[in-house]
């Protein structure tokens, strides 16, 4: 019994830890997928709420009529990607669906579209947790940048030590949201069942705009932000115990329906009951507050809305750094972002989403409202690529019911592309332009980075001329004196063993330097010559390469003087910042300075380690 | 004519520039060292405003009292700094005059209290530019965070861009403000004159506290920030023409002449003319409103705020950096921003500056108000400290009338420690503990850092027992093998002239990938040992490491293997995060992982310039 409420408690992994091939069913399965698709109610919600009641009453009144629009639009992508996980048994994310199918340049987009939503998702989710919190709180209201920056920390920190056992906490956020909101929605319709409706002009805010077209388009779109995360599960589908497609569609189908009754039964009772928001509140704080008052339960449903979203922003950290260690391993990101076993490959990851969420929410002043005309469009970019793809998929497998499946895949294409397009044209002017620049800039340096491993292949090649094989000549050795002490005695002893040419250098700051030096290395290496260079601007690099090119062009050997650099490794790790910063400038500095092709200057490290 | 405006406009040189002995007049040496100065009535002004409108109109009648009180501390502190500039003619920075007559942990304290200083000077210069213009401008006002940053940033570019001629411009802003508050005073007066005073309790809003002592005297505190940069001057005596000590003094007493007339000014004009600011805007700008209405004069007013403001915040960068150095110079900051002629010593000040400005703005959400409890303790701490400071001074000195003068620093160092406990104790919870809390922190840091610059330097001497200095015995080399490409040739080639014993080392991420790779390297080095390292964990560089401790273990020849590193050096900046991170991640872990004392491992990096 202990063991199995523990169990419920630690719950099953995360799809981070896919790959460790955990078997989830459609218990674990849910919490473990559905939290960004079914915490987005709570943003999406909010916007509908806020599109409108610049209308007043007459603008409120097309709630309802917006919801269902969006539920509709919410079952026909829950459909297509039905389809994809059929289509996909090992996982069909919008990046692989769409480059296998439609080709390198439309997986790209969707990669980028991808990465950009990753950001967002995080962003919103930790603004609009704050916002709920704030809502209970409203003394809290203020602070809401500094709080949804610290969550981002915790959260940062928390995936930063690896999530293997925390990320398995995630279940309990989710039933508890369940187990909160779908008895609230309950409990409203019975009260709204024995109370009768509220008429929303008594209650409603004086119009400042009349209702347009333009108000309901701009109100669906970011409405829209609903359907964010219904995806998830196709990406996952080798995560569920088997049968794994059968096991992985019906939590989909359960996730579907799901939202659609939070979503549809949340914005139905805000409208039948004639719920209105106070300034600095969430219109769900607003329903919460009508049916409970400020009693205990009120505060409940503001805690767990608050945990889903944190758990929500929490996927982000699962699937940011995934997708970028595959646009890594595929040559479009910086290798180092590539290991996917590595942990330093996920470190990366996970600081380079921390840092931008970090910068969207203060750029947007942690104001889930403006962040919003910037979502939506990576989502259903990536939607509409991927069913576009899906649809190719079946076209080319040719297998039973392909015309029907193409169909149903083509009108998820279709509906999500129309979205897409109401989107970007409604919210361009509010933030969207942001996006739409974004994505293809993104694009951009993925294929710049691509060209440019591709060409370091071609020219790493053995192929061709054969190149030299042979040792150099004699060595020619010359090392950088910062003074005369005993981190110097291991360069000497290295530099005397491969080679019979050693000339010191020591770069004179401070006129009269040079010559007590000298003195003090004749005492101890008579038979090495000491050079002084002056450095009249107090530079210790210039003058030591311009020494270093001047010789070499006077020795014309055919080779170029190797370096021997003494460097301080300091017993603990922060005193390094107190050491070898010249030292490392200096090996910057030769190892960019390219002289001639082919010729390279060979430059040795001799540490000496201080005993501190 | 036209020279002499370029002159004008183009003006003196910064401080910064202090090294290359430009001579200025008085004219010239103002606006080079009164911007912080004379901005910080702009913040005090507010301070005071806010402190007291609490009360109502009952509180806002003490304006005029602490205005008064706060003039006569600006008049002690400015004849005690008088005094400093004919004590310490070349220079008498708080740091030094503490130093050298009180010893080190004064010094230090000093100098913790400037550089904390520097950075609220910075921050709360531009918070308060920023709310100035959106005093004006009400629909900036939700954005004070991002201007701020981004003002941050213009002056962090010019900086480090070098502000050698950008500094000159300086004197615009300060001429400007003058050409602009001055007239706007004595119209002020005019007016009360002819329309006779508005009585408070006719426009103050209601009061919410009582007036109390801690009220008069918690305003007292946040209103002495308007004496932060008076010490500018006696910083910077070298700068003048001579005679330098003459000319800097009448510039000091006309600065504070200027400081004087500006903040009384002020605050006698709001308090006569009954001047109450609305929600968000500061008093100076309702104070420009109820003289000029709307008209262009009031936006003139603004701008000029914001003008000098800027350059207020702007002198931070030429008095951090420039204090970091000292403090590096003297061992208690990291060697590497000592450097004083040299350009990257001042980038890294700037880059620090900057960066805790940045941070300070962003945790204080832009909000002068909060940041002012930190403020000003650093100032009057080393006020105190640099008066004491010159106290015995005087005595040590014992020359002209040195009774007089001891007298004169020791009742501005009272007046200034009375000063600081009242600022301390009145502001302590709203935020001064902060600061009390980071200058001993600060000190100790200097003390941590001084303690390891002179352990290091005992552990270097070449005194006691002489080290050998004979060369090593036959190197043993190992190159690690990322793969046989053309920029292993250079690496192979340069371990096969410095040894005999070569092996190459290929860490195995996937099975099979090792034999593969040893087909190719055999047919190019078939003399070269080739051994395959494998690594369950996917790790290059553990693997790699435990390779070389057990083959050093094995040979126990009495040297460490070295290690020869082939590394790409890519044509373009920005593809260097391209590559590299494993040689660089390798190199740090050799370098760091000490086996015993004594011996140490070479790392020989030759590098590979792609042709691209």
């Amino acid at each position: 019994m202990l063991a199995r409420l523990k169990d419920l408690v630690i719950g099953p992994a995360l799809p981070t830890k896919m790959e460790s091939q955990r078997q989830l069913n459609i218990f674990r399965g849910l919490p473990a997928f559905s939290p960004d698709a079914l915490a987005s109610i709570a943003y999406a919600n909010q916007e509908i709420y806020l599109g409108l009641v610049v209308a007043g009453s007459a603008g409120l009144a097309y709630a309802w009529p917006i919801g269902l629009g969006i539920t509709g639009l919410l079952v026909m992508v829950a459909l297509s990607y039905f389809q994809t996980i059929h289509g996909y048994p090992m996982g069909g994310g919008s990046y692989t669906v769409a480059r296998s199918n439609l080709g390198e340049l439309p997986g790209l987009l969707a990669a980028a579209a991808l990465l950009v939503d990753y950001l967002l998702n995080a962003a919103v989710s930790l603004t609009a947790g704050v916002e709920a919190i704030a809502s209970a709180f409203p003394q809290l209201w203020p602070y809401r940048i500094a709080m949804a920056l610290g969550l981002l920390l915790v959260l940062t920190l928390v995936n930063l030590r690896g999530l293997q056992e925390a990320g398995a906490f995630m279940a309990v956020p989710v039933y508890l949201f369940l187990g909160a909101y779908l008895p609230m929605l309950a409990y409203g319709l019975i009260r709204l069942f024995l109370e009768g409706p509220t008429p929303l002009a008594t209650v409603a805010p004086a119009p400042v705009q009349p209702v347009t077209l333009f108000l309901i388009l701009h109100t669906f779109s970011t409405g829209s932000t609903a359907l964010t995360g219904v995806e998830a599960i196709s990406n996952g589908v080798p995560a569920f115990k088997s049968p794994q497609v059968r096991n992985a569609g019906r939590t989909l189908i359960i996730m579907a329906t799901l939202m659609a009754i939070l979503f549809a039964g949340s914005i139905g009772l805000t409208q039948s009951l004639g719920v209105v928001a106070r300034p600095e509140e969430t219109i769900l704080s607003a329903l919460a507050r009508r049916l409970f008052d400020d009693n205990f339960l009120y505060f409940l449903i503001q805690f767990v809305t608050l945990g889903i979203l944190t758990v929500a922003a929490n996927t982000s950290f699962a699937g940011f750094p995934r997708l970028v260690a595959i646009l890594a391993r595929d040559g479009y990101l910086p290798r180092q972002l590539s290991s996917l076993g590595d942990r330093l490959a996920f470190t990366n990851g996970i600081i380079l989403l921390s840092g931008f969420t970090a910068a969207l929410i203060l750029v947007f002043a942690g104001d889930t409202h403006a962040l919003i005309p910037l979502f939506a469009i990576g989502a259903f970019l990536a939607f509409t690529l991927s069913q576009a793809g899906m649809v190719i998929h079946w076209w080319k497998e040719a297998g039973k019911n392909w015309i029907l499946k193409s169909f149903i895949n083509g009108m998820g294409a279709l509906a999500t592309l129309t979205t897409l397009i109401v989107v970007i044209t409604s919210k361009f002017l509010h933030g969207a332009w942001i996006t739409v620049l974004l994505i293809p800039i993104i694009v951009a340096t993925f294929l710049k980075i691509s060209r440019h491993y591709k060409a370091v292949r071609r020219e790493l090649s053995l192929r061709g001329l054969p190149p030299s094989l042979r040792p150099l000549g004699a060595l020619r050795v010359v090392i950088p004196i910062s003074g005369v002490h005993r981190g110097m005695v291991g360069a000497v002893n290295f530099a005397k063993t491969i080679s019979r040419d050693i000339t010191g250098v020591y770069v004179e700051l401070e006129p009269g330097a040079g010559s007590k030096a000298q003195e003090e290395w004749d005492s101890l290496w008579p038979d090495i010559p000491f050079v002084i260079v002056p450095s009249p601007y107090r530079s210790i690099v210039a003058p030591l390469l311009k020494y270093l090119d001047d010789t070499d062009t006077e020795h014309n050997d055919g080779q170029l003087a190797t370096v021997v650099l003494p460097e301080f490794v300091p017993g603990k790790w922060w005193e390094a910042i107190l050491h070898n910063q010249t030292a490392w400038m200096l090996k910057t500095a030769l190892l960019y300075h390219r002289r001639e092709y082919g010729k390279e200057r060979v430059v040795i490290d001799v540490p000496f380690h201080l005993r501190l």
